[in-house]
């Protein structure tokens, strides 16, 4: 298999899109994305752009991502969060998370990020156990808290 | 009370921490900030600023902070996120929270935020009634992962 990992650019958006589509039929939230690509083309690469992320590429096809933001704790100053990171369900266990996640940790570093920080859904298992082995910090204490805006 | 909402500016920082030192006490983790005010001045206001913040002021003394940063939702796009809001203790209970809490929706409207998000201590049921009276949806389903970066 011939995967390449890499930047991700304005042209994957509509690939990055099926994607997040995909992680919430998993995160049984189908309904729940009200994102779309020309959306993303603003946020992603607009006059000031929110997110960065990266592809992991087989045979023109866009296969997982790894999508954040640059964010801020009060406590521990600049970080890096990471939204999303999927890898399409045929070509999971192969490594590719893996890579995805060293290069978020790279980019970190690059911005001066004191800290990584995301999410996970507590009856994902497979996700836990694979942070879990990056020796993140798991905790359960603190609780979710939104509101959508109209 | 002769209270001002207002605007953070960077001659803020320093009352800005001391109360960021409060609510660590309070979250029961004193040890856990190693942000400095040097190091606030550069995140908030150096080349590409991260955080943006409301301060309520009386007599000339910092009394309550909400702290907040762009950030990104592969789901929703692009959203505000509350960091901290914090009331020094005395002063709690006497709506300045409310007042915070306000401009930080309308900042997020400004920007075109599709979200507010935040996340509440389980213990905290103060706070987790506030938040519930500002109709904000709280889930525990979602855990927390952080690595710190040295």
């Amino acid at each position: 298999m011939n995967i390449i990992i890499r930047k991700g650019e304005k042209k994957d958006l509509p690939g990055v899109l099926a994607l997040i589509h995909e992680l919430a039929e998993f995160e049984k939230a189908p309904d729940a994305v009200t994102n779309t690509v020309a959306l993303m083309e603003e946020d992603g690469f607009g006059e000031k752009p929110v997110f960065r992320f990266h592809v992991a590429e087989l045979d023109e096809k866009i296969i997982g991502i790894a999508v954040y933001f640059v964010k801020y704790s009060t406590w521990k100053g600049r970080g890096l969060y990471l939204d999303d990171i999927v890898i399409t369900e045929k070509y999971r266990s192969k490594g590719i998370g893996k890579k995805l996640f060293d290069l978020y940790v790279e980019e970190a570093k690059k911005i001066g990020a004191k800290q990584l920080h995301w999410q996970v859904l507590d009856w994902n298992v497979r996700a836990i156990e694979f942070y879990k082995r990056l020796d993140a910090r798991i905790e359960a204490e603190w609780l979710d808290c939104k509101i959508d805006l109209k």
